[in-house]
């Protein structure tokens, strides 16, 4: 038999924490002693517990004690983390620390570092220069041989975010992930809010976007959020960026009204022309600068310098010259929007609302709208404890979201 | 070998009716040559083609003289139709013509009469009484011991709607069927154009709703619809009208604004004290004479004397004492509704849309409104020429399509 | 401000119901001060929590106590239930107790009585005859003037199942609600195993069935279900029933075999002669009797004494003289199956699905099976603790299931 | 106004082919004249028909010329096909000509050339060398300065596949697209003999595969479909090739028996773990070689020369060694393997069925098999004259399949 000591500390009854600890160690065959509990008295107040984790060997013990960890209880015997050099470029130490979402921190000479730039799947890195050591992921591909890497479980602390109470927050709509039981509106009218705060406080909002949101005729409420400043990012792909574009140069020159309805069957044609035409130019900005472009939502990333990351997918036509072909560059392209986002907008696309979520801490603000219950609920699972999802129409939420923004203002 | 001429006229290329008698006469196993065939020169000219088809034997001929004429095609040597008296309550003669949806005419003393209120799946009675013959439809449990009941292929003539062509007419747009690649705001418009224009020409507009349109929050905008004359009828369940009725009742009197989110663990109970509180007063109409309901989509359906049918089901609480919560006699208050409706509205609901579809003929305009796709197709599938779908969030349509028509007065 | 007393009992911990509850104040805007907490110490080992719940008025404190009380939580000064009588037929006296799906307990003159026939949303009555007090649960629609009805929130004790813990019971498998990343066939063999493991203890399987049972293939090998003993009851729909005997009636007399593909343009008239021909024969049974019917569900059902309930809806045609057209005395009947049911599969139908969930108690085992994902959410969300959901094709579903369960013996 | 002269010839009217064009004619706002007309007397006679259509001006009929084209109607006075050199490296010439998935003909110095490679959206470039003209598509991003490219609609002929007719052939019973009424175990036997059907012609199947197969516990029958020689190459992505290789490497060393449920929340780390010892090892063939690997899909795969195309994607983790990270490098893998298929499996995977969908020629089979019917329908749309959907559960399909085929031999 082997045995030892975690912690569990905070609002982790009503946050659900020690009841999934206790799950988790029944679950997989371990058990358990409480050697302390201390029960927050009042709703503000914390809670702490400390217990015995048992199981049949040492292995068993470790797997338990993983889980555990990765939901918020901590050894309580804290040890430094151990630290091996990745034996060869891309390739981790065995027993490598793989990490979740959620703020952690390093144990490193006796001192809790916390882990920069945090996001799932990546292995911790520690650097030792001048300044002292620092700790921050990194993605298996850009591992290289040499590189420190956390292993073990040992001197890891895992922060999980504990689920928004009361009312008052400007998230505090989202406690119950998705529902199709809410009124659209007034969802439709909190997300709106939630937008207007990031922005008053100067944070800075991506918006994740599928080619439906063009389809859909939400491109011109969409192009405005971005003129008027509500949209500081966008990811999205080839095919998104073609359509918007196409809009643009087909929209009128053929006679049809961009307000009507679309000649289905034309929209193969002109969206090779319109790719063509923005390779003779020599890209999306050259050709909003020679004037071929006007309008939409390129258009106004490109005008208001809101940056934008176009990457590839197999299923593309073309590219544009802006889409990054390369799964790697793209996602570390990606990678940096994600870290600089503080509120996310994810838009009918499950393709890109996963690259980006990926990358994203458990801490970032996340609402994903899609017409597809299946979608929503496969990004929430993934997801972060901030994220909300809405099951809705998006050539209806874009313009009524951009409505409720307007008229807040 | 057996053999039969049969007769096609009209649009039968372009509408596609053609090539379908063709697919079938092949696909069953038939054979056909063609007698006579003249084409329309010009896109108003009717075409013209005979045909003798050729099966193995009479039984053969007959299932597939019977599909072509299902699809339009007319046996071209008129005989009277069969004629047989019901052999008792319910049951039909053997070999009985079962309704399509479609406009139907049957040949009786050597005349054709129009079946009156075609439906589908129903027998056809042919009345005789002072005035001339007369046929109607029937369906199966209100035929009666000696009803002369329409047998075999002889003697009837169906007319399918020929898909609508241009972009003229108000259903112009709805071509197509399902679309989740249209713009959605335009759609929504071009709904509203044939809502108006039904309207202008008296015509009456029939709303089939679920329980969906209350939950989104798109209540007080219908409620509106119905109290604004742009809806005549209103086909339902007794969880609409519970939870329509609870919005009311419970809406605020515990603090809760209904505006803003719900505190859903109320639900339940809410639920049963609103049925029971209506018993109490005696059924809806009462509730309102008391003054103990002032708002909602029931309120404004009896302040607007527009005739509401709220049929039972088996998941039902109470129910209500307005619910019919016989299917038989609930069915045909619903076929009352169906056979005066213009413009038939199906709003989130599967159940109470496939009841009303069945009742209707294909010449009747019908909108289906479902975020879920698989709804929407079902209910075209069965439907009619004039039918489109919409897959969107019913609490962001209901106030976009109340925008629309309020801002065209 | 307004205090009470609750306490909580159990494993109430990893059972998540200690963190709900702690939810539930604060979300309610209530506070808590916790008077005592022992924990288990071991898993086997149950804990016990004593908290003093604060609101700003009586009123407000009846509310979260009541909704704690859904969830587990008992006031610990516990008083008699209050019990009046009701003012009307179907009217409930003000401030009833409406029920949960959980076992619960009524306190009459200082004894708890288990209430009979538990299923959510009802009133509970008290009778009082010769052998002492009784409680049993009452629809709104059967509640006659003058019955002793529970009021308010005291002396009333709910006990909700504990989420099942280790992989052992028959149903370990199933602790995670849905899932469409399990291993269908394995998860196959595993409701096979329930269902064996229910017949072995001499327990009931109830079935409710859709018409895509049939529409898929499955018919042959559900049939043998029944024949073999392994389903007892059958509660389904009209479309079912006729769809089945509809099998035995035309899959042959015409020349189709129903192993091949059929010719699905011929479905309408063959229902609607299937139905005549029941009707005719006199229904169900004595079609079977004269032999006129002589395979598939139905007839096992009859053959094998397994009680069906054919529950009428609005979009039957028909109906067969077995289906009961009346939702309120289909109900009933429905309610009486779901009563002496073991374990219930729920296969390919909502409506009917929804109509027998509502019936059951938390403790009844349920299998529900759906190739819609929303469809087995929604039916595991009002559901039971000891539900399970899988998002799959019937029409190989239930041929896997039958090899498992034929080659298990 | 213009007009001009075009031809149709064929199954034109049981096909739907004239009454598709006559329909594009009034829909794009044309007329037309029928010059002459030749109806086929039987069945197997083709039809002719000669029109003239007339548009307001020579651009509008142009582009109706052009949709009718697109449709098989084809003008009937044919001249050489347009051809101007590509005035840059990915740039087309002004009015190239984008190419349907149809078997296609250009008109060079008189003669037809089939057009090699056809596949949709592409320009065909005309290459004159020593043993004369031919035609071939090529993509954008792959046409050079220079390039010889066809424009315009002149000189051009496409064959749109007719529907295949009768219950004969081995994709008889695919003649109506997706449908879930259709008996799940007849579909798949069907299926199963279509395969058999194509390898008894030594004809080649094309897997394309996404990590739900893994998931859902298809994974040995469909590497025993491999081995056996009825997939002969396979088209798919990293997570697939992860997921297969992580069953291999970690199903159990840790002591979970793949055949049964495993324990979700490991998932993570051991996809990460995969990855790197992939890596270590040198690759998936290198990691076979060294034994690390010695079961699964890959394996099977490597073991039976069984192609791999493995192509990136921005959600990707790692990637594997042998994943192409460049989607148009990625995308040239995948025309490889879609050019020599002769029957193509999309099994739970919508980005790979598209890429590899978008190469295919209209006249190869595909099956599609997802469990959403919205991937389903997409799949087909794009689609080819000869492709089926079935919705059903991947994890139930597989091994039905395996053992329709293994049965059959």
């Amino acid at each position: 038999m082997a045995s030892r000591q975690v912690e569990l500390e905070g609002h982790i009854i009503d946050s659900g924490m020690m009841g999934t600890c206790f799950g988790i160690i029944m679950d997989m065959g371990g058990s358990f002693e409480v050697e302390e509990f201390r029960i927050g008295r009042h709703e503000t107040e914390e809670s702490y517990a400390r217990l015995v984790v048992e199981a049949d060997d040492p292995d068993h013990l470790q797997s338990i004690i993983h889980e555990l960890h990765q939901n918020g209880a901590n050894p309580s015997d804290p040890e430094d983390a151990r630290l091996e050099p990745a034996p060869a470029d891309q390739v981790v130490p065995k027993g490598f620390y793989s990490t979740t979402n959620h703020p952690t921190d390093i144990r490193v000479d006796g001192e809790w570092l916390p882990v920069e730039n945090i996001e799932m799947d990546c292995a911790v890195i520690v650097e030792r220069d001048g300044d002292g050591p620092r700790a921050y992921t990194e993605v298996l591909n850009a591992i290289e041989e040499g590189d420190t890497v956390v292993t073990g479980e040992a001197g890891i602390r895992v922060r999980p975010p504990e689920r928004p109470r009361g009312r008052d927050g400007a998230f505090g709509f989202m406690q119950g992930g998705v529902s199709s039981e809410r009124p659209s509106e007034t969802t439709i009218s909190n997300i709106a809010e939630a937008i207007a705060e990031t922005k008053a406080k100067d944070g800075k909002v991506l918006a994740v976007c599928g080619p439906a949101l063009i389809h859909s005729g939400a491109r011109e409420d969409f192009a405005r959020l971005v003129r008027e400043g509500y949209v500081d990012m966008l990811s999205t792909g080839n095919g998104f960026a073609v359509h918007d574009l196409e809009r643009d140069l087909y929209g009128t020159s053929l006679g049809m009204d961009t307000e009507s309805l679309d000649h289905p069957r034309k929209g193969h044609k002109h969206h090779i022309y319109t790719i063509s035409e923005v390779i003779r130019a020599g890209g999306i900005e050259a050709a909003i600068e020679e004037g071929l472009v006007d309008s939409g939502v390129m258009y106004e990333c490109v005008r208001n310098d809101a940056p934008y990351v176009i990457a590839g997918s197999i299923r593309d036509d073309g590219p544009l010259p802006e889409t990054i072909t390369d799964a790697v560059e793209a996602q570390n392209a990606i990678r940096g929007q994600a870290h600089e986002a503080d509120l996310v907008l994810m838009l009918s696309t499950l393709l890109h609302s996963v690259a980006v979520g990926n990358c994203l801490p458990s801490t970032t603000k996340t609402v994903c709208v899609d017409i597809n219950p299946a979608t929503v609920t496969q990004l929430l699972d993934r997801g972060s404890a901030q994220a909300v999802g809405m099951v809705t129409d998006i050539g209806t939420f874009v313009p009524m979201l951009a409505e409720h923004l307007f008229d807040e203002r």
